[in-house]
């Protein structure tokens, strides 16, 4: 398997300044699986969720040849809910309701063909699991990617840094970082990140773009400026999925190869806030994807043969 | 004269969360001017101040080959006066004091040997001035940018979209943009903006970078991150003398060449914010300029040769 993700497949109620949605599918895995189920055919997931999940989406992940193998459905149980309200500004919201339903016990069984993944994607999750699903695997895979919150931060920060400590490549948002590191400046907060064990960083500014930090390397891309922020819910998940997905299908981690992917990622995530939930990324065209990551091309090249006289 | 700049010469009293100055120099065409004499050799400004203006600062400006001709030193009377304070994220101030001073009747006489720039930039003061300003040239210039701010849109909108409607390119930051056109998309605020006359929008994010528009055209420089950003004063006006300057050096007005004149104008900016006003614009060299804007070239730069399998 190529890559293997692990993180909530959920239902989330959702209220953005265009309207609302009372209960559509959400969750990490969700959205990392679809993103990079267009750069791949060996994926497969592992999460859970109650027997009130429609096996229409079941459905759509299978078509998307993503191995299903790994989601746990839970008789008698529902699936994990999220609700929340995002401001006008689309850049923060406030959390309405959480209910944990099924992800309350969830023990993260990793089937046995998905013992040995290249590559492995731990989507937002208590960190305790995702500590579990690393000493569950049968081989170090040849990248570990890692994507949390600022939950985990004020909750569970000891089991948090354990995971940062075994992941190749942190994602994070910008607000995250800061609170992570403890520091204002991006720049130093990615050193003092780095220097818990990750490799690679990745901060995500939202409407602004997203940074790679890698040593003194920093590549920065800017989001595509968009008519409509519809809504954001799953942009981050949908970037790491377009990340991953990317790089496990050319499966070169070089610094190069990772700018590329973090464009494709961008252009994934711009995809996904056009729309509500996934929508937008549940049904994408080759030539949609190839346009629009020559937007992203086009909107930072220039050429530059200049001395100053 | 290749490029005239019109604006304010000022003291400013600042406070960030790294210090304070009491009273340095500041003031929109002190920026600009310091920033574009690095592309020129014939510049000029036009401005005021009192007979308290250090004669330090004059030679300085002097030794740069800005011509000073339109500058009037007025006796008994006292330079224009801000003072700031930066909130903790830098990207928020608030005034403390305002003293116009001399300000206050301002006539902006343009020498006659001013009178037809190449390239004009009107640097921010209040739009009846930049109005007078327009009318006293004996022919309309290549290139009129004009720069702005929230204030203008608050007590004199009128004078001011009469400005915008006479010029070529506007710029001003995300949150004047949003004012103006009254829409939160900035790619839909840019439509509306250029509705109003102006073939080219800059809008200025900070931090985050800035954008330019021109027809469906977008391109976009991110901000370089830095370590620490000192003190945020004049950054804008040090974009906008980088931008000009640069232009007006080149005289090519294409979407191709203005793509290098807003990486080179960030290039200047990410100076400006690293001391304490104009302190780090005053002596830049050569090879320290070409080396920044290196490194806006390699913070975006990526090779991309896919097409999606």
């Amino acid at each position: 398997m190529k890559l293997l993700s692990v993180g909530t497949v959920a239902f989330d109620a959702l209220e953005t300044p265009f309207g609302k949605r009372d209960k559509i599918v959400g969750g990490s895995c969700t959205y990392i699986s679809l993103s990079a189920s267009y750069f791949l055919d060996s994926l497969g997931l592992v999460s859970v969720v109650g027997e009130d999940f429609p096996d229409e989406m079941i459905n759509l992940l299978k078509d998307k040849n993503i191995d299903l193998d790994g989601l746990q459905i839970k008789k008698g149980e529902k699936t994990f809910f999220w609700s929340g309200r995002y401001h006008n500004d689309m850049n923060s919201r406030d959390t309405l309701d959480t209910q944990l339903n099924v992800l309350e016990n969830f023990d993260p069984i990793i089937p046995n063909s998905f013992k040995t993944p290249d590559y492995l994607m731990l989507g937002n999750l208590v960190p305790a699991l995702q500590l579990q699903v690393l000493d569950r695997l049968e081989k170090r895979p040849k990248l570990v990617v890692l994507d949390t919150m600022n939950l985990w931060m004020d909750v569970a920060m000891d089991d948090l840094k354990k995971v940062i400590a075994r992941t190749d490549l942190l994602t994070i948002n910008d607000e995250e970082a800061r609170q992570l590191s403890g520091e204002y400046s991006l720049r130093k907060a990615a050193r003092k990140i780095i220097e818990m064990g990750p490799k690679y960083l990745i901060i995500k500014k939202g409407e602004h773009g997203a940074l790679l930090f890698h040593g003194e390397n920093i590549f920065y891309v800017p989001a595509l400026p968009l008519e409509e922020v519809f809504d954001p819910t799953g942009a981050g998940d949908t970037f790491a999925g377009g990340f991953i997905g990317y790089l496990a299908s050319t499966d070169d981690t070089s610094f190069e190869n990772m700018k590329r992917a973090v464009v494709i990622g961008s252009a994934m995530a711009s995809f996904c806030v056009e729309k509500f939930g996934s929508e937008r990324i549940e049904n994408l065209s080759q030539t949609e994807i190839n346009d629009r990551i020559s937007q992203f091309k086009k909107l930072t090249d220039f050429s530059l043969d200049l001395a100053l006289a």
